[in-house]
């Protein structure tokens, strides 16, 4: 049996897997979840994911949920294919993967996802965006971006001059947040906008890239 | 030259990565960082951690930062060493230590560190603890709790029936959330109050478990 993943192609972190299922060249299923009917909220799909969230993957008679996880399982279990996400090889280079994948984890994405919600999810709901949420984000993503801009003077990417799991990490989010009005925090940083030109141009996510959108956006 | 860990034992991201240390049985040097003084905002500091936040580990000429990034490289790099914390024979077991890792780092401890700041963190800045952000946060921990119930009704660790990495980052921040009036979170559920009894109870952070106070709480 083939590696089902059950979520959306519009959803940030079913996406995220999907660019490490490509990167790998792994062959998968994706099976839609109808998050708008709650599909995720009821017993079939809770029995995958028990917090009742978009993505869960199969593989092998195992169920993984949590995003971040299920790269990091991908990239282990293949990592004889394609790029070395996790530099294997090097002990003091995978120590950096791990931490600068830990950075967009605890750092990036809870400044980037409240900025993405409220431009881009909020108007569905028929909502204004909350200025004070997009306010207090950016005040804690200048200082992210301040830190990768400085960082990625360094080296090529995050983790070092190789493209790792902390970089793939950051780009399905990142491509919602450059259509909100915040796109210029990237596009005003040299290197932080020469980075995100550049993984974001990696075709493992160029093949599907198209179907990140919430309706029009 | 030996591990050298900047940060201080009262931290409680310091202290899950003194905890994984002493599981691992490994000599280490514990260098105060004196955030009283906002030394931790400073160059010599900033150069381990360009985010200004401790804890920082300096090995064999490499430097590291995150918590769980510090801990998923000592859980390797030691893997030979005490109980094995990442399950590196079994690459179905090793993926389950990611996922409830994961749950530890998006879910558990953004529900939790609020409440420790409100209760026992607040006071020393003569304010109030602010009750709407204790109860938004209990509402998240709720959903969390529940479902480690159910988990740990089936398996006596998170990750399955051992300790493991999952494990161990829960320790510090729940020893703080314990001392706080919404302990009963915990105490009422049986099973997860079980494992807690039995991680908390390690020698690993049983040796030093009374440096984790701030003040008189
Ligand atoms: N930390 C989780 C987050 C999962 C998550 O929040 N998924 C969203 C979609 S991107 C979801 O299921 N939302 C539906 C809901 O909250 O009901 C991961 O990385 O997989
Ligand atoms: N995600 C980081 C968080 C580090 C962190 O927030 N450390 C706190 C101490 S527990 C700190 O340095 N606080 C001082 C400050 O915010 O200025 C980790 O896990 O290491």
């Amino acid at each position: 049996m083939g590696i089902k993943l059950h979520g959306l192609a519009m959803s940030t972190n079913t996406s995220r897997v999907m660019v490490c299922l490509h990167e790998k060249d792994v062959d998968f299923e994706l099976v839609s979840v109808n998050v708008f009917a709650s599909e995720h909220k009821l017993p079939p799909f809770l029995s995958k994911n028990p917090f009742g969230l978009i993505p869960a993957l199969e593989d092998d008679g195992l169920t993984l949920f949590e995003s971040r996880a299920i790269t990091a399982y991908l990239a282990e279990k293949y990592k004889e294919t394609g790029p070395d996400l996790i530099r294997k090889s090097d002990p003091k280079e995978a120590a950096l993967v791990r931490v600068w994948a830990e950075v967009e984890s605890q750092s990036y994405d809870p400044a980037v996802s409240p900025i993405i919600f409220e431009y881009l999810v909020s108007p569905f709901q028929h909502k204004e965006p909350n200025q004070s949420v997009i306010d207090a984000s950016l005040e804690k993503l200048k200082n992210v971006l301040d830190v990768y801009e400085a960082r990625l003077s360094e080296t090529k990417n995050l983790a070092g001059n190789f493209f790792s799991l902390a970089d793939l990490n950051h780009i399905t989010s990142t491509h919602y947040f450059m259509k909100t009005p915040c796109a210029y925090m990237i596009n005003d940083r040299p290197h932080v906008k020469a980075w995100w030109d550049d993984i974001s141009s990696r075709p493992s996510f160029q093949k599907f890239a198209d179907a990140l959108t919430f309706g029009q956006n």
